[in-house]
């Protein structure tokens, strides 16, 4: 998951985002960006490559914190527009049910996620991209896999946080 | 809902489909068109008016049967494509899962829904449109009702075989 | 919503809790109780008639804040056991995803959900209750209502914080 | 999927249920039972060995038509009572919305699923199942694996018409 602190935003200090992670679970929306063909068959899925706190190259989600006062739709389109860029047009989907949700813990091996800075639950959608992606920031790379493709253990393995999971149960949703 | 015989398509006649009619669920789709900002929030909602079998003009869903080795995403394309025309350039969501189903009964009161001339089974589904709507073959105009005014009675008094219900479980599923 | 403040847990005192509040959106559950008859059908939903804060009483969803490095399920069982009792033999959905969720908001109007002392996230689900219910703390009752009955505007006035749009999305979720 | 025929109850002969097999998509229900522990939480998912008509023996989901004029609960509960037994204290969800639909075709390749007598669309669902089960008719016996266990290839291998690609779908929907 990407860094969460909005210094810029002036909502919380890094200090006190630590303050509370310490004692709180986060918020966070992951959002699984497809490409669908005229059908809205799903024909790709787009995972980032980002460099990681650690100097780590890692493949990600679109993922991020939802901030105070912020709709869980408009933290999906900031986090999507942050990392895909602005020509991105993504859809997110009408409807405010996630296909999953996802509860990283800090302690390994709770559950198939881990975010060792805090306990966050994440609300995940799949969201259809139209546009050009143009990866921003933090984020190196985006690149589209077929449903086989991102299926390939070595993919899978390039995943941290086990995102792998998250990508296999939205699969499973879209039915590919 | 409309009338189902494809006679065109020379699946099966009319009178076999009588047949089929009397003794087995015949599996629908009920398509909610939408209209969404770009926050992905529905504005709208949009409802046919069509000439029904007995002369009598009611409101509707995009409503429809799914044919022999048809798949269910195209079903729903052929049935928006037939009642909004060519350019509506419906969205038709990546999962298959709809957001619930209508169970039809030939006989009123074991389901809120209600046709008179057989059992359906529909799986329903909300579905952003975001071209340009022309009501085709027997429907004589689609109508776009924001989610307050589609709540008004009298509109839902105008939508027959129970469809009323099935609008207020999209808006409830959509969150507005 | 309950006071959600955990002291004797010794997770967060008031104070830290206070000031996470005005910073970071609180994630809740809400649960909605049902009764079932044999073949899953709801038959009843579950208020609670509450104390609120200011004197008033109000009914209620169970409805409270998932703790730091609990599973949302956890959550959910601790909230169903205070507000119902420890016989009351919930049966939690197998399966993580919501049937919605629904954001509270420190400000009227934003979303049909308001809580004025934080922005809260909740996650939605419905749970089938199987055995007796004794409310427990501040719950002063827990009232079975009829589909027909909870959709009465006398009792839906009656709900607090927008909790009435909820409801209403959780009986067109069961299609009761 | 079972021999769906059911000269018992006299709704279609085989001849003319044969004839609306070549001509009209049969709606089906899945049923993916599971064990749950005093979270929830999906602990075992059963497969039943089935007889086939073909002699072989295989791995299945509760599978089976939905008759007319049956309510798609009644018929969830019908085929989990004919395969697990009346003992069985299924506690089929409250919701219609499925987890999934499959679309079992009668030519191979067009979607995972396959069914070489039938074009059937099946609703999925997963099913608690809290008594004793005990395999009735065709079912030659019915096995709990755990989650783990059965994402083991061979035991995937086992299963028929495309049904692991199911199993696995609603391991994802139930994040086990």
């Amino acid at each position: 998951m990407t860094e969460v602190t909005n210094s810029d935003a002036g909502w919380l200090s890094r200090e006190d985002m630590d303050a509370a992670r310490d004692r709180l679970p986060i918020l966070y929306i992951d959002a699984v960006p497809v490409r669908v063909d005229d059908h809205g068959t799903v024909t790709a899925i787009g995972l980032l490559l980002r460099l990681g706190e650690d100097g780590q190259v890692k493949r990600a989600l679109v993922s991020g914190r939802v901030l105070y006062h912020e709709r869980v739709r408009s933290a999906l389109l900031r986090h999507l527009e942050k990392d895909l860029g602005p020509l991105a047009l993504p859809r997110v989907p009408p409807a405010p049910q996630p296909f999953t949700i996802a509860e990283y813990f800090p302690t390994p091996g709770v559950t198939p996620f881990h975010d060792p800075r805090q306990h966050a639950v994440s609300l995940a959608y799949v969201v259809p991209v139209e546009g050009d992606c143009a990866p921003q920031q933090d984020a190196l790379e985006l690149t589209w896999f077929s449903p086989e493709e991102v299926r390939e253990p070595s993919v899978l393995a390039e995943l941290a946080n086990g995102q792998s999971r998250l990508v296999l149960q939205a699969l499973a949703h879209l039915g590919v």
